[in-house]
């Protein structure tokens, strides 16, 4: 009974992201479960439902819909069924999540808005999952805050290793360069009226006849210029990066480092002001390891010997305080438990 | 009953990491719920059970045990208080996250070591969080890989922006530096055989009396020498930075970069080779700010107007690649409940 | 007799960068003394004249360039006027190194190279310096060498902190994006062939009227692309930045770091291999030092006592090492002399 | 006649250091030549002044310094040589520039103190020139300004790729940590007055006997704590560092970063504010290269096709922002003579 906030969710797809997702939802998250998975692929449906305590596999998202148990829709299948399934949620009035794209195209999107529109409220998140990465959360509130005036420009990197074999130039642009066209509207809070893209030489790493790098070059309603170097071979790894110009200095994000801002003649980041700041994340996962572990029947982190052991340094520390010379720590034997 | 594989936890200690864990427990942990919380003080304890459904208030630890509801304790009351819960604890047979120190002295330590030695098997995770930060976690790897040869020195700065009133020269060991002594044992996996403790003279920003910085040198019985710079009151903010040498590099993290490793002539860090690894944070932030938002009856985040204003930009990047000019993008009117 | 190798150079043009090559060329350069300025402004001239020992102050380039003295040209006039004092140098055949720009325009550069191509050898080295730059330097070697592949594209930041008052929108390329044409040209060992530029609404910092920033995009005849971002009234600095984007790799100057290498998986930078190579410059500086100030009729720089001192400290160091414990250090009472 | 300010330099050594300071002197330095070398190996002296237009070989300082030519000596010989010729320049008032260390030991360098004491002004530098180094300078300037109050604490790290095979455990200090002593004292201001040296168990790649690493301790009389990594079996570069950590905040060079200061909640470096700032170095070293060259009868560096081309581009990108569109750039046929 206690339980009964716990959300359920119906994931709909259980290709790559969709079987993440499930993941996700049974392991990471808090104050949900998969209570039905979908796939037209029924074995599979089965064998990722077979993973989770209580979930039932469909291979029709509006039979999964129609579960009691269901209380929201993750959509994680090709683009080309999501208009189907966003309006079938709408008519149950099931929130969802949407994987990016909403739909393939603009007309079917404006065909799911009108849906949504005539319900009155919001029922969709769309995946566009870079607005909750950290680095891009702090360049938003940077920018949100104003203190750097008005964006002028905003440079954009985008680099992937090497394409799959299947990857087309026009993809550089529906399934790569999207990601940036979301975060340019919601960092600049502008819409982008108009798109130039450039052709370097493709790169010698690029399968034959695919335009690869590219440049892409945005304007928005704001007078706002974006460019895009979206280089899907760029053969050393995964790299995003973004720098915001504004009025009276620059943010960026993506480098290995921190945000680096530069404005009033330094450069810089930003210095935590207390641990918790700094190690929020070590906490959440430290709690989240030892549940995992005891649900598990183990016990695992440091343990009573570490405990011990510290306490005897910690000892012998104060003691070297004390008496301003160095002090020796004992140990008893470390019982074999704790090898 | 689909649940009854989801903890149920006993948070003892209602204090700021107590009531902290208790929400960690609700709102981030999966697979995990506060059943009963314990605190000297009822007032306390009732004040916060009321915010978690089926949660029970207890002033004793023992009672809160002996519900059946309880699967595992939190331990977060202060450390005097650790023994007696610990073997409460122990007594049955549950398994216990002790916030750090496990106790306040070694010998108490020592008695919980023999309590648990004596049950044959781990029952306690110690809370040094250190070990679950993501760049020690790196740090770590790194070191475990033995490519950089075999530690020498442990470099360490350990920075508060200012202490509190009721600070003591010995709470830079006891509360500070505990944790570069965990560090120390956990990175290096090495006991400490020996401590100095040297003094500068305080910082003028140190209250009178108090030897703030302190510097420690701890040496290890394989050899390694360790020092932490421990200033607590460096007026800046909280740092924690550590450098490994070992004898073909050195590895250093917390300074506003990624790990950054100085080896074979070159200085620096790695780059993510997909963008799982580099965006996985934010996938589980993605879900879990959906989950808090259904639960809450609200929708947020990348809405469906971000979905179809997405797809028409891209289909006038699609057009632009095609017919190699500057394509405008065209919008709908934005409907109201987008506003 | 024996300084007859050192070049006597006439300096044409005493205006901000003719005065500031003087005293270079007096003060910082070996081999070479000023014997003849020149400018139409006598009075500037013999200003500038009387304070280098031995030097004439001119009105016309050619009558300087007469005299027996002078073996080399440097051209500081205003562009206008180089046209004119370059031809007068080649028929004396005289080396010139000519600031930036060669000339105002592409007809008279034209012209100038008609000149130069029927003396049938160089005479000119034009002032394009950022070719001389530390940074750039290294970025070319590195492009040299290869191993990054193909140049693709190059990203370039260009900003001042304000403009002056006479600033106009064409000045940003012909006095600013000027230096990343010659540098686009110089490190990709190619030719422009063409150039877009695109204008962000203006920044609030600029003058009414002043199109600032604008962004640039330049093609070249090796199939590179490149984007210049040149922002006069950034408002926090002078910061010049470039990135070569390669087939497998990219390099960086200009972010407050050694220059930044991303390739297979690592970001990064070199460690030098050893103290020449860190201190080069160091021990050119200290030299010089000792020069000047001996010249002065001064000595400055680390003294007697320093060396005395740090004697002093080493023998306790090397006790302190012997006998393994804290050594004192004991100096005699410092003489008057060293305060 | 207009030279007889260019100071004449006897450089007494011609070891690698020498050899190396009479290139400086000649090829770098302003102001200044090379009259003599000395050196006990008659042979090599010769060799050395040979390389130097009116430079005469002498294989006793002495002898060298009694040259009416010789107006300051460089002395660059084996440390035990040093008193004598301090001495020998004492009794003819010739100043000095004196390679580190002064004299071997605390007793010979105050013979030397006392015999300029009674000069009554002074006459060496010592070659501590890490005090010229860029980095340090800065780090020294911004301790000077008092911003981040007084220093309390000074940790430096110190790697050599190797040790050659004669290197023993006392030259870390003596070779080695000399220079961090000169460096405490320089940028604190104050006297060293204890030293305390650890050693962690050698690094495998130490020779065997050899104690490297070691960790030296130091104490100043302005009660600062000053520690020292010197590591010279590294293996990976040459690595010199320093941390200040000051009341306020705290600067650090040589992390392949500009000086990074943390103070008040940031992290960072300063923006140069003018293009001299950023660009002095290159223009210094594009004018002596330029000399160079036209000493050498040669022209190098960008041509006057070079300043064509760019005219030519410049051209084209002031039609490409009136007209707001590409515009194609044209150039003439490359002559051959800048091919």
């Amino acid at each position: 009974m206690e339980n009964r906030d716990v959300l359920g969710v119906a994931v709909i797809g259980t290709g790559k992201m969709g079987a993440d997702h499930v993941r996700r939802i049974q392991q990471v998250t808090s104050g949900a479960r998969v209570v039905a998975v979908v796939d037209v692929d029924r074995e599979r449906a089965e064998l990722v439902a077979g993973r989770v305590d209580g979930c039932t596999a469909y291979t029709d998202p509006v039979a999964a819909m129609a579960s009691t148990d269901v209380d929201a829709v993750l959509i994680a299948s090709p683009g080309a069924a999501h208009e189907a399934a966003l309006l079938a949620a709408f008519s149950r009035d099931l929130p969802v999540l949407c994987e990016k794209p909403l739909t393939p195209d603009a007309a079917s999107a404006l065909r799911v808005l009108e849906a949504e529109r005539r319900l009155g409220r919001r029922r969709v998140q769309v995946g566009f999952m870079r607005r909750y990465d950290a680095e891009y959360l702090k360049l938003k509130s940077l920018l949100d805050t104003g203190q750097l005036g008005r964006p002028l420009m905003l440079h954009n990197r985008h680099r992937n290793l090497a394409s799959p074999p299947w990857w087309t130039s026009a993809m550089h642009i529906n399934d790569s360069v999207v990601h940036e066209m979301d975060v340019t509207r919601w960092l600049l809070g502008q819409e982008i009226t108009a798109v130039t893209v450039l052709f370097p030489r493709p790169s010698g790493n690029a399968p034959e006849g695919l335009q690869d790098p590219q440049f892409v070059v945005m304007e928005t309603d704001g007078g706002a210029l974006v460019d895009v170097e979206i280089n899907v071979n760029c053969g050393f790894g995964y790299q995003v990066q973004a720098e915001v110009v504004c009025e009276r200095g620059t943010a960026r994000i993506g480098d290995g480092q921190d945000m680096v801002v530069s404005t009033a003649g330094r450069w810089g980041g930003t210095i935590a002001q207390d641990f918790i700041e700094r190690f929020e994340d070590a906490y959440d996962r430290e709690v989240q390891a030892w549940v995992d572990a005891t649900r598990r029947g183990e016990v695992t982190g440091p343990s009573v010997w570490d405990g011990y052991a510290v306490a005897a340094v910690c000892e012998a520390g104060v003691r070297a305080q004390r008496e301003g010379r160095r002090v020796e720590a004992e140990l008893v034997e470390k019982p074999a438990l704790y090898d």
